[in-house]
């Protein structure tokens, strides 16, 4: 193959345009990838309404993707040492060139806040090669995670977990949730009912998921949620719903993956004395929120939890959960629809309008 | 004794009062305390001004403070099982009843927020008999914590830490400072001088205070501030100074205890990605603060973490500190008044006015 | 009722006798418990075998214990503040008389270490009155705390949990078991059989349980083994297949529930570098246990932790699990034998020689 | 300089030989360093007992080391990404090529597992350059990191805190040490000597070192210790004396230092209930140890932890803690011998016959 074809998003607000890119010569430890399935996250919606900032556009959106490998050069190696091959399915953390050097890979130790990350499909531009999902092949440079799909895990599971599960996963590892925990998951998109999931499998209970509309909230009930709440009742009344359940106390850990700034303030309503709200929503900057640092902080002895990111381990969990204590969970029903990369701006579009929960790309259909 | 002089807030607003309390008979167990010295704390200013609910006016105010056994009935123990006996030099937690049986007590064992805790001085009335400190006897009921001053301490650096030493103390230790934590102690009433006392005396550099005026930053100093910084600084240009003392990130925790929600905010602007704001100062409701959940709290993988009440083991450990590790700061130079019963409203206005740091009621003088 | 009848354990190595007790006066703050089920637990074993240091023989058996209450006198509330009516159908907290005032209840905050503490069937002699569960009926002395047993928990499951349960709940917890643990369980008796179970519901994977009879190992699949090894394999055997499911590292976390010192030795053999071996099951002295502090600790970087008694907490979790999370968990299948109190010799025999994982005491009858 | 002068160690109980290596030619990103001081640590005195498995004889020595960049290639940058010069001070992390692809690094997150990870002085073998401490220079290769000695630390007290304050500065922050903790400190070496600055600096008291000679423990006193014991006093009094500092409980950590397997098996006896002991010295085999499980884990509620090698950010601290906090410790005071290159066999003499506690290779003398 000498050339790939691609998904471009030039620019905010431009519509996205097919592109012929040059198949890059592969150093050794590289890969190609031949693209089965790549991701339509929120997170391509905030690109392309030019939400984020430090985007080299045009880019090649796409940073959750699955696909077989085409082509590798030299020797690339999983972390028990085994080779891959030629045909192995396989995903990739998308972060990338963290670089093992700075204050934060080393002294912090929270590689996700490293300067010198690297993310497919956000901060690469098409310059830098098809190093996006949104594309025929996907060029693995020397050093990019590869991770197995594991022998009975459908590739049509993990895309529809994706992002949101391995962001989940984070948010549920780093807000503590353990056996007997009472949860609240602000939001029903994709994090949000990864979050129920993995709460679910922790042992929580009750799972009370918040939000709508309808069809989310029944979704997530299969996924684990023991109770859900419209946002069609007033959050008072959503509040007062949340006490009778947990013995007038709030529950013990609230996961906000709504991305408004209100649920940040609703979270601490929401949580007990002493418990804990985890903020993993406010992946762009959707202003300000209040909040009464008295009765909602220093008083209720809480705590509020920022979480921002995902690392290999938190791939690595997102892969035993699906092969093993999370492979009865109907994670693909999560996934309203399928476009080819000539489609790619009606799968933003449909997940922008929020009429289907996750898109995928699927370059060379099904 | 047959009666007890005591000073009695009649109500917020009103002038404090000098009564004459019947002394009450003590029953097995209970023990009346010749009060040596009571301080007048941030919180008496807050209760003359009405400013926290559910107390029961009149009272006596008062709450942490230090005497001698003038009588007991039964045997009444310190933790190592010794009884006490009349003459011994003692303070108490002035939280009481905490009732070991409801849910903060025993499942997420949590006794600061117990709903059926009392604290002497501030939520028993006069009709409940002489329990506070602004008498010249206080009445220790079956039950009340007695701690002895241990040997070496002088009282009066004891009462100088008082009531912000044993909040210092949850602090710091719910903060997790440890040798090496680069800090930010914002305000340096009792509260932030004892939490710059004791991140110092645990290995935290740099400490840096902010707050004012400068006398008191000259206090922090000497308490172990390496830095400090006054409000009279714009409020960009004290977090340029901080990211200026470390390497352009913020510090690793800081400790709120200034009072105004605006230094909420400004501590998720001074804290490192992945760093912890602990929230004492929120004492009483100051209203609302603004964040911005995404750059402040989501983005910087930080924490913002509140911290209410306190219970046996801060005092434990502030008696401890004062014999021990910290016996050669000078805690005593924050008191800059003494004041007699009949002078608890100069010495309130005194508080209230900030023209001290810290008063005491001296019932029988010195 | 003016009687109360017991099986009583008059010394080690001494057969039960039947004995008639005086109905105890109650005091305001007491109750009545007409026992439905009491549990007959390897402690009792070791009771009868002398085993156990500071028993005040003569005394009634049965610690972990379900029935009705009889009778009460004044208010006995629950943690909600609920109060207690006569026949409501309840356990208790067979931990009683933790001082709340000793260096252990106020600084260590463990309970579990309280000096002062006393427990149901094993700390309190016949001389105290009838404080054990192999009895008609049961003092519930004041401060006593009574737990509900939800609805639709059938109390015949609550039993077969009973202090093996507990114990789990509490050993799983500090263990720190959570989503993607991979877990040995080493020993299938009640407290293994529980731990594999909660370490299921926390979503631990895989869980290998080790032990034996073939039987035991068979109830061990179905409360949530996902592989188990038998003790006719040869150690290293087992260590071997256990790596084999472990990438070649050993397990994150192993739960000792053994009860033989060698057992944990071969724990620190099945933890993976890093790892955690939680020992639970060393309740008596079975004499030391030899261990290579540099291969299996130092330079494993690995965790070795004591887990002693359990409190309030992990009562209350328990019947939680039960209800909820656990509810389809065949708990009743561990209860291989029923006795009356005149068959408690018969009863402590079975359980002695193995024959039966736990039996129970039921005076009167089912 | 076309070659290199080192001293080396040929293999286990053959004398130390001095030999000229090849000066390596520099890739990108490389440095030579000129040596102004390499430590001889127990570590070398194992070295050459044989009793480290997997070293590549003959090597060279000495694994922590200072000196000045004598030349470098291409940019080389610190932590804060400021580029190294050529006579800047500095010493770097002897731990080279953890390899962040592996289920340590990625995973489990505990880069001193990493089965790839070499040590200068240990792992390398003559073959692979001049990759040890006792030789007039030292290849940096790319990717070591190089740490600056900060302005007013004097080298010669980084060198007396070496190997010993790194491995303490781990111990430390894994025994969670911190304001107030009592201590324990078993071991008078390099590595118990810095422990105990470590945790007089972290605000614990009291300090107990325990071990010999007496010169040993005056020397303790004047980093910290509060109290000394000796070695020449029976076992079982040690264990009494520290119960009468610590209200007859024992101690909240233990930190064992000492290098010999009683040592860990004593350090469970002077723990109190619920307390920490955290095996630092079995850095090599020295056999089993024997402890009882019931009364020395499980009923205590215990933790025993093991804590293996260090990485980049305990050389950080390190440095920090030298440069401020421990700026008035008497460091150097443990240095008590210094030899030239051709004096290897000498100091390794010393070291071994615990006639000093710290010897220096100083190839260009002072």
């Amino acid at each position: 193959m000498t050339s790939i074809r691609a998904a471009v998003m030039v620019a905010p607000h431009v519509p996205i345009e097919l592109r012929e890119l040059p198949t890059p010569a592969l150093e050794s430890g590289a890969a190609m990838l031949r693209t089965l399935y790549s991701e339509v996250c929120g997170t391509d919606v905030h690109l392309h309404a030019g939400r984020l900032g430090g985007v080299p556009y045009p880019i090649i959106p796409g940073h959750v993707s699955v696909g077989h490998i085409e082509s590798l050069r030299g020797t690339v190696t999983d972390i028990e040492g085994q080779p891959f091959r030629e045909g192995d399915l396989v995903t990739f953390l998308d972060v990338h060139e963290t670089c093992g050097a700075c204050y934060e890979c080393l002294v912090t130790k929270q590689t996700t806040r490293c300067a010198h990350r690297k993310v497919y499909g956000i901060t690469y531009g098409v310059a830098d090669g098809p190093l996006g999902g949104w594309a025929e092949q996907i060029w693995m440079k020397p050093g990019v995670k590869l991770l197995r799909i594991p022998e009975g895990v459908d590739p049509i599971r993990f895309i529809a977990g994706g992002c949101g599960l391995v962001t989940a996963i984070h948010a549920v590892e780093r807000a503590g949730v353990r056996l007997g925990s009472s949860v609240v998951v602000l939001g029903v998109g994709p994090v949000g009912q990864a979050a129920i999931a993995l709460a679910g499998l922790s042992g929580a209970a009750p799972i009370i998921a918040i939000g709508g509309p309808d069809s989310r909230l029944d979704f997530a009930r299969r996924m684990g949620a023991t109770h859900t709440l419209s946002l069609d009742m007033p959050a008072d009344d959503r509040a007062l719903a949340v006490r009778a359940l947990t013995g007038g106390r709030g529950v013990d850990i609230v996961i906000e993956a709504a991305g408004v700034p209100t649920a940040v303030t609703q979270g601490l309503d929401l949580v007990r004395d002493g418990g804990r709200v985890l903020v993993a929503g406010q992946y762009t900057d959707g202003g300000p929120a209040d909040f009464n640092p008295h009765h909602q902080l220093n008083r209720k002895h809480a705590e509020l939890i920022g979480c921002w990111g995902c690392d290999y381990s938190h791939f690595h969990r997102a892969l035993q959960v699906l092969a093993d204590q999370g492979r009865d969970l109907p994670w693909d029903e999560g996934i309203s629809a399928r476009f080819s990369l000539a489609q790619a701006n009606e799968a933003l579009a449909a997940v922008a309008s929020r009429a289907v929960v996750k898109a995928l790309i699927v370059p060379y259909g099904e």
